[in-house]
């Protein structure tokens, strides 16, 4: 892969928890925030539950078909933390103690901490690259184009700047948003003019109501600031011409 | 479908502002949560872009595998909204003025107000059945076992209510916690046999930190109230062994 070309990847959040709705997942927006600014589009997000066969599947699927996959959850020392024996099984690959992460977690727990529990955690995919966690010393790992960090947000976070250098991405995709005082359907046939001699652009609208107030962000997004910047120049003459109120946000 | 069958479900996000990051995606949650309550289970979500064909390809995948199927975003006024037109695709059918939906906003909107740009939502697939917008007026759509809802989280909560009569679902999905303050690795093998003695209960162990308290809540579900309670006293049974603290939570 080298620059200029378009780089993407997959989320797959593995975790009954999330289906169930109990818990709020937010490391895909930490994720993909993250992959931006290295140039590296998330094409699809897919949450699977604790179910082996699910999880294989879907890996071999969007590993495919996808520049790179992140995984999220079930790297835990419990009985439902499947997801390394998972993705040994779907690169056909031995589910082993991993030597290097055993040392890890050896020197990271006191004498007598490091119990069958916390071994669990070593086990992974034969020749597995580590990904560091600076957290809490069980470290994620890499094989191929498939990263797997854990669920917990703050972990997962601390992780992500050890990867830097695994991932090779393409132009930085850039942003820019406008925010209106006004509704969707005020400018929305404006809005498709500039997307219609914009088709580089992706052009979003959003409806937000903060502070009691009613708006709109127009977000732009491309690897090219002259065409984010063409088209943005064209939203505000529209915005001018119909006199709407351009706010902070 | 009758009582006491497995009922579930799958939530496709559509949305561009999803993947980028930008927007952190709350509705999963919400509708997980509420179908829960109506003993419907959610199998899978997946989030993808605001693209024509990927949306009929999922919409097509997810409502053969799944009793149901609730897609969120894309019904709005703007050009970005392209879930209508696209269902009508995945459906085979027109893609046209709904009468009753175009009743409703000429009457919701005051004269002059319900422009071009309003009037775009009220394209929709032939014969779609309407699912009613308490807060701001424009319907969502239901076609065959696919729901179609906004992706603004107020609105898409307030329209819920209204969809209760239209889904028949299974048992409820009944759950458990017990929160403890302890690590998952002190409680993962006795946690391990607990799930062997009883595989009809999904038995759950997510980390958690607040107040600068380290704990662990283990969730019990299942259809099952008599299962759940049986899991918890073999639960509690390890917890007062081990003499382990249990945490409100």
């Amino acid at each position: 892969m080298t620059k200029n070309k378009k780089v993407n990847a997959a989320i797959l959040i593995i975790g009954n928890e999330i289906l169930s709705g109990r818990t709020q997942d937010t490391n895909t927006s930490t994720i993909a925030l993250w992959l931006n600014l290295i140039g590296v589009k998330v094409n699809e997000v897919r949450v699977i539950p604790d179910i082996e066969d699910i999880i294989i599947d879907n890996v071999n699927h969007l590993r495919k078909v996808n520049n790179y996959l992140f995984t999220t959850g079930g790297i835990g020392p419990t009985h439902d933390d499947i997801t390394a024996e998972s993705i040994s099984k779907a690169f056909n690959l031995e589910y082993e103690i991993h030597q290097e992460a055993f040392k890890i977690l050896e020197t990271y727990y006191k004498t007598g901490e490091f119990n069958k529990g916390r071994q669990k955690m070593v086990w992974m995919p034969r020749n597995a690259n580590l990904i560091l966690n600076p957290t809490s010393g069980a470290p994620g790992f890499n094989v191929e184009n498939v990263f797997c960090l854990p669920g917990v947000p703050s972990i997962l976070k601390s992780m992500l700047g050890g990867l830097k250098n695994k991932i090779v991405g393409g132009n930085p995709i850039l942003s820019h948003t406008i925010s209106l005082k006004t509704v969707e359907s005020e400018i929305a046939s404006s809005l498709t003019n500039v997307q219609d001699n914009n088709k580089n652009v992706e052009i979003g609208s959003y409806p937000f109501f903060q502070a009691g107030k009613l708006g709109v962000s127009i977000v732009m997004r491309s690897e090219d600031q002259l065409k984010i910047e063409k088209c943005s120049s064209e939203i505000l003459s529209f915005v001018n011409k119909k006199k709407i109120e351009i706010v902070d946000r």
